[in-house]
């Protein structure tokens, strides 16, 4: 597997833009498109939200029915949910508008939205962002980054990532971007992210592939425990790398499977340490637990603590915040069993063990809380499964975003 | 029913007592004891998480295998939590000083801690806080006052209520005061609650009214979402208010029953109103929901949402937060139908209806968030069930107070 430069654009075939609408943000890019030149399958997983903003109920019906998917449309500043019907038809004509620029069916067309719920988005605006994508896309590297930018709200830095594998001797590429920060606790501005592919594989195959990645990269992130309306996750393969199609598990499709999730968990990476107001990336990993299972809750209840995110961001060796997240996971364990770790890039040190502190340097531990990347190392000595989730500390600045948001 | 001045030794036969012993806070009260004179049925509550307290640990068993119970030794500053046999050898030795002082069996004495986890509690100063406690102790007003200060951590005001009914024509008071924030979801600082009352009652019906009670009431509000490893509450009945005693579900049973509640409610939405960094009290009420549960479910969501409570501490008038937190909660109901109400002491405005944004000013929703007490009504439009949660704000101060909170 290599990594390679650039997301969208990266396989053959595909073309992306980013463009002005002024939708609400002015004088920036807030509308993004993505497109291939030739049909895709398609492959999505969206939010679980009983509340699904109109752009998701539409992306479930075409993903579902239709018979390819060419394009995608995404806007950011208003999340067009909570908009009723006139939310719905708006979906309907971007796929329109869309559709009869490129050429395609409007059913082939994907549309997504992040922002604000419960405002309207000012059709004519976004009818006429549609026009300026087509006439402005392209298949550079520097397409698909003006497409990422187009997609950020409170994100800090874009967001991308690309890898080549080979399959029977043809060069595969799997690339993608998002914006915001996760699937089952996304922060309210939505996550939102575009995967596309050469490889020929057939649609089942795709979503089960994409589907089952998921439960380990975006639903691992957390950063507010805010699960959005908006939440979208799509895959486009257009089959032009030419290899032999695949239709079963064989080795290809893991090779395959592979090279998603190196491309998902680096995403799922980016916008946990990304999350608003974010001075850090927590990294949870949970070890030895007795099912896959207990690993993911326990690891994704650090991650969510309000309290231990506030530790992180002040630093504060404060131990017993991790210990009581894991003690109210809903897991059951034996608190005098288990063993805590502090770890950065450098070292790592054992912080709790026989149920009480471990003879630690504060100084020590408090120094690798202040690295970029906090790392807490969970040891359940119960079992063999594992599992790491990824959040972010929280700091005076989430706060601010999120009671200025709007204004 | 007839509310009335005082706390734990507003009931016949109480004494209560704080004071200084420099346990880690300096130069203030951070020990306190509540007394019986006369021995006392004691039913308690405790905290779900894994993670126990030494004291819980040892409370559990006084309160489901003592006799009786007469005397409550609590501290602030540290939680004995995390800290192995030392810890529990702490809570006996604290346990057989108060009985050696008060004349009574070690297992008639209850412990509860709140503070820091992981680290030890200094013996030496704990017990001699203990005959301070014993010396000062009064049946007063004062000296209940005195204890509510002493087991305070990050709380800004002490908090107590009690109440006074009458039962087979002689005067029954229940009264309690409590510290922290919750039970389901406490703030780390811990939820302590010491209820008093003269009723004379069987074991079994006092817990199983302070059982089915808290469901309502402890367990309805949240500050952080995280769930302390010290979490106790206990209720000490005496008898000595002379009537006969309750036994059976009668009458009286409920009478006594609405007294704890009006008790239990009025503690938990003080511990709500004063969360940490709190500007205000943050109310939501979902009506007409299928079943009780629901409401519950759909209540506590919005009220645990940081988005949430960022938009109430921000005056922001961005209900589509609110409907997105009822949509995650994980449970069904088709958005189209449900209603949001914003409201305060003086008004109450429709905010969101049939799917769309209601035609409001957002200048008098923003005055109504500006308001100390703030309140979300939800109507589902789906039955005859309701449920109330309380929770308070997200401020800059959280995490102030939470990244600094050791130091």
């Amino acid at each position: 597997m290599k990594i390679i430069e650039g997301g969208v654009t990266a396989a053959q075939g595909f073309e992306a833009a980013g463009a002005p609408a002024a939708i609400k943000y002015q004088d920036r890019k807030d509308m993004a498109m993505v497109y291939s030149r030739t049909p895709c399958k398609a492959a999505g997983v969206f939010t679980s939200n009983v509340v699904k903003a109109a752009p998701v109920k539409w992306d479930k019906e075409v993903v579902a029915h239709s018979p390819y998917v060419q394009a995608v449309i995404a806007n950011s500043g208003i999340a067009n949910a909570a908009t009723g019907k006139q939310g719905y038809d708006c979906c309907r004509q971007t796929a329109d508008k869309a559709a009869g620029l490129l050429g395609i069916s409007a059913d082939a067309v994907l549309v997504a939205s992040t922002g604000v719920i419960g405002s309207q988005i000012p059709i004519n605006r976004l009818l006429s962002g549609v026009e300026k994508l087509v006439e402005s896309k392209s298949d550079t590297i520097e397409a698909g980054t003006l497409a990422a930018e187009a997609i950020m709200t409170t994100d800090t830095v874009s967001k991308q990532a690309a890898v080549q594998i080979e399959l029977d001797g043809k060069t595969v590429t799997v690339g993608g971007m998002c914006k915001g920060s996760g699937m089952i606790h996304p922060n309210m501005c939505t996550m939102l992210g575009f995967l596309t592919t050469d490889a020929a594989i057939s649609k089942e195959l795709l979503q089960e592939a994409l589907s089952e990645d998921v439960i380990d990269t975006f639903n691992m992130i957390s950063v507010d425990g805010d699960t959005s309306t908006n939440d979208t996750l799509v895959v486009l393969a257009n089959g032009m790398a030419g290899n032999t199609e695949i239709t079963t598990k064989n080795e290809d499709y893991y090779k395959f499977k592979e090279a998603l999730h190196y491309v998902n968990a680096t995403l799922a990476k980016k916008m946990a340490g990304d999350g608003e107001g974010a001075t850090a990336l927590f990294e949870v990993k949970v070890v030895h637990a007795k099912t896959k299972q207990a690993a993911r809750t326990l690891s994704r209840s650090v991650i969510g603590s309000s309290l231990c995110k506030a530790a992180i961001y002040g630093h504060d060796a404060n131990f017993g915040r991790f210990l009581c997240a894991l003690g109210y996971a809903g897991v059951d364990f034996d608190p005098e069993k288990i063993e805590l770790y502090f770890e950065n890039e450098e070292k790592s040190i054992l912080i709790y063990k026989d149920g009480v502190a471990a003879d630690y340097s504060e100084e020590e531990a408090s120094q690798i809380l202040a690295s970029p990347e906090v790392r807490v190392l969970v040891d359940m000595h119960m079992g063999d499964e594992e599992a790491t989730a990824w959040g972010c500390d929280l700091s005076y600045d989430y706060v601010k975003i999120n009671a200025d948001y709007r204004s």
